[in-house]
C-alpha cells in the first residue's frame, strides 16, 4: 500500500487552485494599509496615524443559515452575511473596519464553492473599505458531511480611545431609535429550520415555495443578506451614546450589553412594523411572543441610543429610523422590557 | 405545537453557563492592553506606543488532530495547539502577540468540553503574553456530529515596520538552522488517521496501544502539544533574516514562502534526527519519502535563516538548533531541495 495525502482525502492540488481564486478576490479588497501580498505567514497591515488607537475585534460565524445555502446550492451570499455581521459588531463600539480574515472548513474542497464564498466575502469587504488579508482553508475529511462547510470570520477595526461607544453615558430620557433589519440576518435559523421541517430530503422544494406575504420564495427570504449599517452610521457616531447590534438573544439579550446598571429600556412594538417573515415563522412553529423576541431581531437590526436633543437631527439623517423606545430609571425588574401590542 | 429554541437543539442556558466558565479562563490572560471586559460587541485592545506599527494577523485551525482528541475524550490540549500555531505564524514575520480570539462550533454544547478547550487556549495565551479577548461559541445542530466540534483561532500581533522579517535579505552563503518540533504539531493527521485506520470504531484501543519506539502510547504521541517558539526566538529576532514555520506543506511548502526569487535552500536530512513517530507513520502507511516531507514537519518545527557571521551566536543561544542546510543561488530547479540520507 502506498498512501498519499490525496488518497487520505486531502487534495493539495485542488487546494492550490482554490487558493489562486481566493487571492484574486482578496487582492481587489486591498486598502492602503495592506503591507504584503497574501502568502506570508501572517497578514500585514500598517496602522497609520492615530493618537490613542484602540483595536476592536470580533469573531463570528453564519450559523445554520449555511444549511439553507447548502440546500439551495447557493454560496455567494453567506460571505456577505459574515462580513456584515462582523462590521456591525465592531461598529457598535464606534470602530471602523481595517481588515478581515476568514476560516473555511470543509470535508472535501470544491474550488467553485469556495470561490463563491470568497467572492461574497470580498464584495462585502470592499463595500466596507475592509481589506481581506488572510484566511485558512481547512480540509477535514470525516468532520464535515460531503458538500458541507463551516465558515467563520474575524475582523479588526480601530477607534480613537475617547470615541469608544459603550453606552456608559446613557441617562433616563435618552431616545431609543431602531434601524430596520433586512430579514433574519444570521440568527434563529435552527428554529426556522425546525419550524418548516427543513431537515428533510424535500428541503429544497420547501425553500422554493412562493409565499404571497413574502412576495418571494421562502429560500430567497431566508438567504437575504445580513444588512451592514456602517455607511449610514459613520457620520453620526459622535452623536451616539450606545449602539446594540441585534443578533442571537434578540433585543433583550443584546441591548442589555450596553446599559448602565441603573438604566432600563422599554420598547413598544407598536412603533415599528414586524416584517412578514417573523409572523410566518411564528405561526408555522407555534412559537410564543417572548421566545420570538429572545431569538430573532423582529425587524430591528441595530438599536441607537442618543440624547433627546440629538434625536431630530439623527432621525432626519436616517429617514428609515423609528423611535422604538425610551431609556428609564431601572428600578425593580428587567433591564429590557418589551411591550408587545 | 410549541416550538422553542431549546427544542430545536440550541440551549441558550447551557450556552450561558459555558460563557461564564470561558470568561473566567479568559480574564486570567488579560494584559495591560485590554480595555474592556468580555461582553461588549467587540474585544477592545489599546495598542500603546509604536513608531510605525504593523499589525500581523493569522487564522488557523487544528485540523483533524481534533479527531484524536474526540477519540480519547481529551480536550485540554487542542487549544494549546491552536494558540501556539498562531503565535508561531506571526512570529515568523517578526511580530509578537497582542490578542487572540477563538471560534468554537459544535452540534450540541457540552460545557465541560468547551471549558477544557478554553482552559487550553487560555494557558497557551498566558504563556505567550497574549490576551484572549473574544470568541464565538456556535451551536449548529445538524452540521457537526454529536460530541464533535471544530475550533479556529485568530491572532493579532505587532511589529515595528523596519523589524518585519520576510526573508528578502537572504543571500547565498547564509546559514539555515532548524529548531526541533515536538511531534506532528498540527499537520498531516488525515494521513496518519488513514495509515493507522483510526476511522474505525476501535480507534480508542489503537490509540491506547503502547509503542516501545515512542516510549508511550500512540495517542499520547499524537496529542503532543504543538510547540511554541516565541520565548527562545524573541531575543534573537533582530539577527534573523528569515523564519519559516513548518506546517502543512512541510519544509518545501513553507520555506519557499520566505525565499527571494534568486535563492534556493538545500536541506540535508543527515544533519538532524527524524523522530521515531515519522518513521512509524511512514512504515505503517507505506508512504514515499517525498510525500512524507511534503506533508509532515519531519522533526523541524521552525527554520531560521541568518548571516553566516551570526550563526555561532545564535547556535549558542539555542543549543537545540541544528545547522540543517544552506542558502545557494537558485539557478535551475526547485527552490527547496531536500537531500535525504
Amino acid at each position: 500500500m502506498h498512501l498519499t495525502y490525496r488518497s487520505a482525502g486531502v487534495d493539495l492540488d485542488a487546494a492550490d487552485e482554490a487558493v489562486r481564486r481566493v487571492r484574486q478576490y482578496a487582492r481587489a479588497t486591498f486598502t492602503e494599509g495592506v503591507v504584503t501580498d497574501i502568502g506570508a505567514f501572517g497578514g500585514l497591515f500598517a496602522l497609520g496615524k492615530y493618537r490613542e488607537p484602540v483595536l476592536v475585534s470580533s469573531v463570528d460565524g453564519v450559523g445554520t443559515k449555511l444549511k439553507i445555502a447548502f440546500a439551495l446550492d447557493r454560496h455567494d451570499t453567506v460571505g456577505q452575511d459574515l462580513v456584515n455581521h462582523c462590521v456591525n459588531d465592531i461598529l457598535a463600539c464606534g470602530a471602523q473596519p481595517l481588515f478581515f480574515l476568514d476560516y473555511f472548513a470543509t470535508g472535501g474542497l470544491k474550488p467553485d464553492q469556495l470561490g463563491d464564498v470568497v467572492k461574497g466575502l470580498a464584495s462585502a469587504c470592499r463595500e466596507a473599505g475592509c481589506a481581506l488579508i488572510g484566511g485558512e482553508t481547512a480540509e477535514m475529511p470525516g468532520l464535515y458531511a460531503p458538500g458541507e462547510y463551516d465558515l467563520a470570520g474575524f475582523i479588526v477595526g480601530v477607534v480613537e480611545r475617547p470615541r469608544i461607544i459603550d453606552g456608559s453615558g446613557i441617562v433616563p430620557g435618552d431616545a431609543v431609535l431602531g434601524l430596520p433589519s433586512s430579514g433574519l440576518h444570521t440568527n434563529g435559523y435552527s428554529l426556522v429550520r425546525r419550524a418548516f421541517g427543513l431537515d428533510s430530503p424535500d428541503a429544497r422544494a420547501k425553500l422554493e415555495q412562493y409565499y404571497v406575504e413574502l412576495g418571494r420564495t421562502l429560500g430567497e427570504e431566508l438567504l437575504e443578506v445580513h444588512r451592514c449599517y456602517l455607511k449610514p452610521l459613520v457620520p453620526l457616531l459622535t452623536r451616539l451614546k450606545g449602539l446594540a447590534h441585534i443578533t442571537g438573544g434578540g433585543l433583550p439579550g443584546n441591548v442589555v450589553r450596553i446599559l448602565p446598571p441603573d438604566i432600563k429600556i422599554r420598547f413598544r412594538t407598536s412603533q415599528w412594523e414586524i416584517p412578514p417573515i417573523f409572523r410566518l415563522v411564528q405561526r408555522q412553529g407555534g412559537i410564543e411572543d417572548a421566545e420570538m423576541f429572545r431569538v430573532f431581531n423582529m425587524g430591528i437590526g441595530m438599536v441607537l441610543v442618543c440624547a433627546a436633543k440629538d434625536k431630530d437631527e439623527i432621525r432626519s439623517a436616517l429617514p428609515e429610523a423609528r423611535e422604538i423606545g425610551e431609556a428609564l430609571p431601572r428600578g425593580e425588574g428587567e433591564p429590557v422590557v418589551i411591550e408587545v401590542s
